[in-house]
């Protein structure tokens, strides 16, 4: 399909960008089961970047699956067409100076292994939203795991569908009852500084 | 396919952004024969526009086909579905408050329109890069118009298959031999001005 096709560089490098934006490029995948806090954290994640003047965007699975890829379903080929497309998607946003926070259950270690590939060392942080299956599924934010239980949802991750964690995040989070949003943040928040992103 | 899904609302607004960046988001839809120059115009604008600290990205119809678009080919409805896709992230980058720059062929008029209708009024810009075959054909800076005419590709636009010019583009410009690169981005940016874009 690459034939005949070529590459053009942009006059404009990521050094560029970096001096523009007086922060560094990085993309912040989120990984976790339904309900384990993925995209409260991302939205409040955004907010605080805010402040600090930091250029930042979340790639939501809600809203993405609204727009690009709305002729994907949920059968395991979609689910990891699904995921390509939003790291692609994702090393565009990196490519152009900013903190991409991305917030799916992606629960396949090899799909997020795949999008992991498509950054240099450093611009891809994946964060674990460690959250047991209880707590989520009393949680059920959009009612989910009820549909799933009653089986009117087939391939629901936790359910029928299996969830591999990440063997070696940049980041665990524990996002239980106990713990608190700003806390995650701030430790992500932390993160960024100590890696000289932001 | 959108069963189940709820759209989140981030909290940073498209305000909010503009206020961050200080200019506020468009896309701007270069489209036009290959060879017309779309490429090397999008680079030229992208370097004006950083001069001026306004934050752009070039989506290309090249570097999107080696990631996000590479499972797709060439024939129409491939084209269909590229032009689509790249228009959902085209508008993914303007939520995000950047200037996204597009330099496609993209010879169709419908699929054109379907991409303008993802955006607010006066966020997509259209800009018809005029330029005639035989001078396209004579620069042929991929030899690809070469390769058409030998029958080594087949449905290139210009040659076997329509290119259907914009009715009613934003801007039109004519990048023949006798204009100066310099000249039609200076028209562009004199444009987003009088929008207040930037």
């Amino acid at each position: 399909m690459t034939k005949n096709i070529t590459w053009h560089n942009s006059k404009i490098t990521q050094t560029d960008r970096s001096q523009l934006n007086e922060h560094n490029a990085a993309c912040i995948w989120f990984t976790g089961l339904s309900g384990s806090g993925k995209s409260t954290l991302a939205v409040e994640l955004e907010h605080e970047l805010y402040k600090l003047s930091v250029h930042s965007y979340i790639l939501d699975g809600d809203n993405i699956r609204h727009g690009l890829n709305k002729d994907l379903g949920f059968a395991d080929e979609d689910r990891e067409e699904n995921i390509r497309r939003i790291g692609e998607v994702a090393r565009l946003f990196v490519d152009a100076g900013i903190i991409v926070i991305t917030a799916f259950i992606s629960p396949f270690r090899k799909d997020r292994d795949n999008v992991r590939k498509l950054f240099d060392k450093n611009q891809f942080i994946e964060i674990f939203v460690d959250c047991d299956l209880k707590t989520c599924e009393e949680r059920d934010p959009k009612g989910l795991y009820k549909k799933a239980r009653q089986g009117e949802i087939k391939d629901f991750t936790g359910i029928d569908s299996p969830y591999e964690e990440p063997l070696n995040p940049e980041l665990k989070l524990y996002n239980d009852s106990s713990t608190k949003v700003s806390e995650n943040v701030k430790k992500i928040i932390n993160y960024l500084k100590k890696e000289s992103i932001i």
